[in-house]
């Protein structure tokens, strides 16, 4: 038996080997593991803290499929699991979702040693990020991303918040993970829409830092849409290999780490224009890279060849090209508004990135008439 | 006219000399600045990263009396000078207080390089700087305390946070500011029972860190109630000094930093029991060391005269050394559950910061019975 075991387990291993990427942040350094059947692993959560109590906060689309198997997993190391539900969705990464957190944790008597695990996508990861980085200053938690996008980008790198009624994102910490486990197996369950807007984001990493990575994916969009194994698992390693090398030059996105919001600008304007939850963030990064591509163009930075491979690319993952319509008679300057807000922006001046070489990005400011311009060819006319 | 205003100021600087503490925190160090008119020097402030707008946090009580002096102050260095005022009170050390920034800083478009002017006492300073630390996941901020509770605690060493309806700063971050700004002319301002309240933290110090700061308060209560400018400079720089030693050797109380909280975890107790705002802070500390020496003395650790010598101190101060009902039937009961909420708090265990020899405090636990005994008689009976 013992012997059959292993041999089933050497096999497993060799379809779909366990990988591991570290973040280098000297004494908050952890790894991201990325493999199949993690969830169901007391190995990949063996070196966490030992405390008596852990919090799963998970959603109503993610907890039912996923959440009792993690508890099991979990509860041979921590004498008490609790979980909390949220509701799912972009609407709901607000102060109100946060602070069910809060209760449940104060309600529970949670101390300073009790150990957080976000299952679930990004908005998930960010605000379970936040709830660690606040709770009594400061708890440990560990990033169990389910969605594409989640494992490819927002997981890693400790970029935690909620959103305000008046810009995206703009109540947050940096605040890293004791750990991110990536379990594959998870992506088999995520509706198509959730995989293309996945797509997104391992889209972005092209242009900006890794050509040979765009080349790859132009060849193999299709294994990923079908949601290849192997595909699957180059694609979320590569992701987490290029962000754990911007992410340790610049964690707290001083300088170089912005180029990781290519789209983004734009991106922000769509989700809040319409209403988060409407599309999905990964949808309007994609529109949005469509944009920052033509702003590059325009700006003489880029040659429209990139620009045309980047928008077929994007089109090809399932994922809208052509902007939304924002307001009903200054639709442009309608987006301009919205941009205004950016975390980017300085002395009121809204900041892109943009792709001003192969596979290589910088952040600069560019004249409204020229932004107008391309928003209106972008987008759906009136 | 040049010669006697250079005269004037060498005299008052004789008065009230300009002190500076250090707070050494690798790249996040920063000077405490303790001295007379302050607020209206534009040297005290010169050293601030240059950027065009700042944002003056104050309450309904202080920016009357302050705002315009600050602004005037930071007008020359600032193109866009906000004000932001709070209602005052513990009580409103919440969620919904801490957004009112949050929406400012976001109608005003205040970017990632903004700075936050904390200016008014603890509950302002606490609520600034984490806005400050969590809009756009950081921005500057300096604290301007006006209190003395805020000027010898918490405007040092960067625990920034909010009230849950469940316990006290149980929502916050560790966050730096850029400096700290004490002016003791404020002092001045105060309502005799914030004076009291404030001179809590500074005994606080004594039993814990230094017994010739104890002896020289017992020799000196009257000349600080009567808000002696020598006696307050010293006692404001004395308590700093501590403070900084303290936060030096452990900025996120991982261990020693704990000592501080001598008191506090009665006093939380008291004032999340009767409401946020009833006892000022400082009160409930003040009762809550008569109970933690009591509970010193029952634990063997330290003999009666100390305990008589601190009661009395207290007293002397004008703050209270009964403690308030919190439940008709089972009193001390309530205390304790009130307690176990508590930050330092492990696995449902309660930690009191005790006194443990001449100027020593550390961390420990205490049987239910014994901190039963204490409550009983420190408190009115029923």
């Amino acid at each position: 038996m013992m012997h059959n075991e292993n041999r089933d387990q050497r096999l497993m291993k060799l379809t779909t080997p366990l990988s591991r990427v570290d973040i280098a942040l000297a004494e908050r350094s952890y790894p991201i593991l990325i493999g199949s059947g993690l969830l169901a692993s007391t190995d990949a959560f063996a070196d966490l803290p030992a405390t008596t109590t852990a919090v799963i906060v998970s959603n109503t689309t993610v907890a039912p499929i996923y959440a009792q198997q993690l508890r099991a997993t979990l509860s041979g190391q921590f004498r008490v699991v609790h979980l909390v539900t949220l509701p799912d969705g972009e609407e709901f990464k607000t102060w109100q979702t946060l602070n069910l957190i809060f209760d449940a944790l104060l309600q529970n008597g949670c101390d300073r040693k009790t150990v957080l695990f976000a299952l679930g996508g990004g908005v998930v990861g960010d605000m379970t990020g936040f709830a660690a980085a606040s709770y009594m200053r400061g708890v440990p938690f560990v990033q169990i991303p389910t969605t594409l996008l989640a494992q490819v980008d927002s997981s890693v790198g400790g970029k935690t918040g909620i959103n305000h009624p008046l810009g995206k994102n703009m109540i947050g910490a940096f605040y890293q993970p004791l750990k991110v486990v990536c379990d594959l197996d998870t992506l088999m369950t995520l509706p198509q829409r959730e995989i293309s807007a996945g797509l997104a984001e391992v889209i972005k990493y092209g242009p900006i830092a890794d050509l040979a990575l765009f080349s790859w994916l132009e060849s193999n969009m299709d294994a990923l849409l079908a949601r290849d194994p192997a595909a699957m698992a180059h694609a979320v390693k590569r992701c987490c290999e290029i962000k754990a090398r911007v992410v340790a030059q610049d964690e707290r996105e001083a300088g170089l780490r912005a180029i990781l919001n290519f789209g983004h600008t734009f991106g922000h304007a769509i989700e809040a224009g319409l209403g988060y939850g409407q599309w999905l963030h990964g949808e309007a990064v994609g529109c949005g890279m469509v944009m920052a591509a033509l702003l590059s163009e325009r700006l003489g930075l880029v040659d429209a060849v990139l620009v045309a491979r980047l928008r077929a690319l994007i089109q090809k993952a399932g994922l809208p090209v052509t902007g939304p319509r924002l307001a009903q008679t200054d639709n442009a300057g309608r987006y301009l508004e919205l941009m205004r807000v950016d975390k980017k922006a300085e002395a009121g001046e809204i900041k892109f990135v943009v792709i001003d070489g192969p596979a290589r990005a910088s952040v600069r400011g560019a004249p409204d008439a020229l932004v107008r311009e391309v928003i209106d060819l972008c987008c759906r006319s009136a």
